[in-house]
């Protein structure tokens, strides 16, 4: 059963699963407070952590300071989230002996958390998305005992960021075994095999996604495996919005391109734009602005290098902003933004070259005839993404433009391949919200029913179990009547069955 | 890409795919009254149906006529359930000036249809879990196209039941190809890999559903799939509970045990009691009562006598009340309830024959000596189930009792590995209602995160789509800030985040 695992990974693992039972009957404010309290650590160690992560990822210190800020607010999101307990979705059905069905009896449902999850954690987001970044804070906000393996580009954060959380954690109570870091990807796989994980997070790319994914589903019994891949998130806009606000577009655009040095996943990948309008010409003026960034390791810039030339060498391709990378004596690359256009013929003859992600500072503009039915290019050039967007003008958004139906149908469209539809903005920020998606059919994600930021997420950690005639003494507290936790709770009164339907007949 | 339809195939699935936005967006009074349309037109056709559905699978009147009854009072919950739309789980966050992490836009989110799926229908529920059973209610319900496969078991009741449901939805306006119903598990496979077909839901045997969960997951692009495969349900009874009613929970086991002949995936497969107490002389006593029952059809009744002589045949088993099986000249098996006994070290010692599903009215008590930990039973010989029941005294239902912890510790054992705990009570009859969850972990279902039964069945369906700063008159109704729909939103104002985790410091 567990003869794959060394030694110390069997101890990490059987730790695991140890602390879950206790781990899960922890009362929400004690693993709030010890939630927020890793929160306040890593802020406290802001200085020595983004120093380290400087030298190893190449972003900026400002970038990643404000990734720091942003992965202690999220944790302290999730302190909330799992007080509030309506993500708990406790329902209680009295029972009812005039049921449509004959006798009901009393039941009541609520989510309780998986046991242990391992969570893979992204290259490019070295907080936000990786050792305590937000698959972590939803599995530890489940009550779910969390493993993760660092990704190889930030061993050195990593371990320093999980000292900083196994600290707080310890400090504020928790049960030992509820957290741990790995490294490398062998042990990551032995970890992701294990009967005894009950779940698997992962961010990153599309081959190593589908290859874990793979690894979950054809366990001897499979477990959910929520990874976030790729997405090139196409970019609609629309001549009336070139003509409003062509240099704010144009402004808009780049520094989505260009943020972080292209290396998101929400990065504008492809814009539709009208041919022959006056975007390009904006979006050159608008370029002088952008210094060379490193890219985060000499593998993703060897690939982006390769990338590059091979969009440039696609037939019809021109260069807008023609950008660059140079390679320094560690073998890093440095980049500045590649903007190139392309008419939608040349794209469709080039598809299989130009249509794959870019990791990195380059996006394609592709040039449509008048007449061209923008909502049938999603579903002829893409699959699943993270986002699509859409930009219009202030008449468009009314609806009642001549072309309204046809960007009802663009937004359809969009809704029907993406997490996230955006209008007049810029799929780079992602808000830690509890309306957030971020998500997308495959291969945005191996499995859409759920989001990897925001509130929502929290819901991938969890199983529903239900009680029958259960004793209130044997209840869990969020489903007895007289709601200890104060937690929502959605309930189904006696007698209510024998009217379903009637209305709508 | 669709080379593998035959052309039928291949019309049924274009078919559902072009039906999928119309259907997506009828009003959802539309498509409730559709679906009260389709539970009408079943119960009016009623006696016909069951007619047919005797001759088939051997189940009686009484029972088939019930689950007629069922399944139309399904298809009305769930026509109330799209109509209320708080299933949609429509969150909108204004946008916040004063965001912690900046400037936030608006978001919103709701659940969107994900487009046909397939479902695979089962033998033992002829109607229930069937062409218009409980995932096709929840498929229709949730506004994605429906194929179901039918089952070999009752082709012609299958017939008669599509043709019903589709003269109603017709009637009622439905878009054509949102329904159809194909024969053979070859056609159901190529449908699966087809992709255009967005989910697939099953009821049946574990080796099926995992075969069909793996080809789901394996496809090109990976799909939901939602499977509701094998459980043994065990029962826990103490010995107090046996002092105070042997009797009325003898009747009871014996009831759920030989109800539709033990072709029930929620039968209680084993229970264990103290050794030495008075429930199998009880038992005997109250099993005159039961007539033979034919079973489901004759490969069914084979792999059951099969199963019946290996348990009876194991060391250390005795039947309490022996039972049989009689084969008539169609093949046809009759069976009569069989109920053995054996001690906790015979089953472990016997456990590879023993602790398998017996498809059919057969159980197996299990006696264990005093100071046994019943929590730790469990996990030794169970992966996940269905259910699992505790049967107690009035006294230890307060929770005060001296064995007050080990109980709490079975219940604690229970819930992690079942989707249904029950009190004093059966699992064969399974409400359908809001709170209730028909699932559990591997190898009860493929998919633990969601419910075969009850209208959370729905939420299987959708997935989430989140609108970042969308024009009111290109908002789904649901997200719009006059909610025409009268849907519940959850809403998160501006300006909350700067408070986050603040309480629990």
């Amino acid at each position: 059963m567990t003869e794959s695992l060394t030694p110390e990974l069997e101890a990490i693992v059987s730790a695991a699963a140890a602390a879950a039972p206790a781990f899960a009957a922890t009362a929400p404010e004690h693993r709030a407070r010890a939630i927020v309290a890793v929160a306040d650590a890593l802020e406290a160690a802001k200085p020595e952590l983004v120093e380290i992560a400087m030298r190893e990822t190449g972003l900026t210190e400002a970038r990643l300071s404000g990734e720091v800020t942003r992965t202690a607010v999220q944790l302290r999101l999730f302190a909330d989230t799992l007080v509030d307990g309506g993500y708990l979705d406790a329902r209680i059905d009295y029972a009812d002996d005039d049921f449509a069905l004959g006798v009901r009896p009393d039941i009541r449902r609520v989510l309780l958390p998986l046991g242990p999850v391992i969570n893979f954690s992204a290259s490019n987001f070295p907080f936000a998305f990786s050792v305590m970044g937000g698959d972590s804070a939803s599995i530890l906000a489940a009550g779910c005992p969390l493993i993760v393996k660092a990704h190889s580009g930030h061993p050195e954060l990593s371990d320093a960021t999980a000292r900083v959380a196994a600290e707080a954690l310890a400090a504020s109570g928790m049960p030992e075994g509820v957290f741990h870091l790995i490294h490398g990807r062998e042990a990551g796989v032995a970890v992701l095999k294990d009967p005894r994980v009950q779940a698997g997070a992962f961010t990153g790319s599309i081959g190593v996604g589908r290859l874990l994914a793979d690894i979950a589903a054809s366990r001897p019994a499979p477990i959910p495996f929520f990874g976030e891949l790729g997405s090139v998130n196409p970019v609609f806009i629309t001549a009336d919005a070139i003509a409003e606000r062509a240099a704010e577009i144009a402004s808009g655009y780049l520094t989505s391109v260009s943020g972080s040095a292209g290396q998101l996943c929400t990065k504008p990948g492809f814009a539709f734009i009208p041919e022959g309008g006056a975007l390009p010409e904006a979006i050159l003026e608008a370029a002088s602005e952008f210094p060379e960034h490193r890219l985060l390791d000499p593998r993703i810039a060897k690939s982006y290098d390769e990338r590059r030339s091979a969009v440039l060498g696609s037939p019809g391709v021109r260069a807008v902003i023609e950008g660059g990378i140079r390679f320094d004596e560690h073998g890093h690359g440095w980049a500045t933004p590649t903007i190139v256009a392309v008419s939608l013929d040349d794209f469709r003859a080039g598809k299989e070259a130009l249509v794959e992600e870019s990791f990195g500072p380059l996006s394609i503009l592709v040039e449509t005839p008048e007449g061209t039915d923008l909502a049938a290019l999603m579903p002829e050039f893409y699959e699943g993404n993270l986002t699509g967007t859409l930009h219009l003008s202030a008449a468009e958004a009314t609806g009642t433009t001549a072309n309204a139906a046809e960007l009802r149908a663009l937004v359809a469209a969009l809704a029907n391949q993406v997490g996230r539809v955006l209008f007049n903005g810029w799929s780079t920020g992602v808000a830690v919200t509890p309306a957030q998606q971020h998500g997308g059919p495959w291969p945005a994600t191996t499995n859409d029913s759920s989001t990897s930021v925001g509130t929502a997420a929290i819901t991938r950690f969890l199983r529903p179990v239900a009680y029958q005639n259960a004793p209130a003494a044997l209840l869990p507290e969020a489903l007895q009547d007289t709601n200890p936790l104060g937690v929502p709770q959605s309930i189904a009164a006696a007698g209510e069955s024998r009217e379903w339907g009637s209305r709508w007949r």
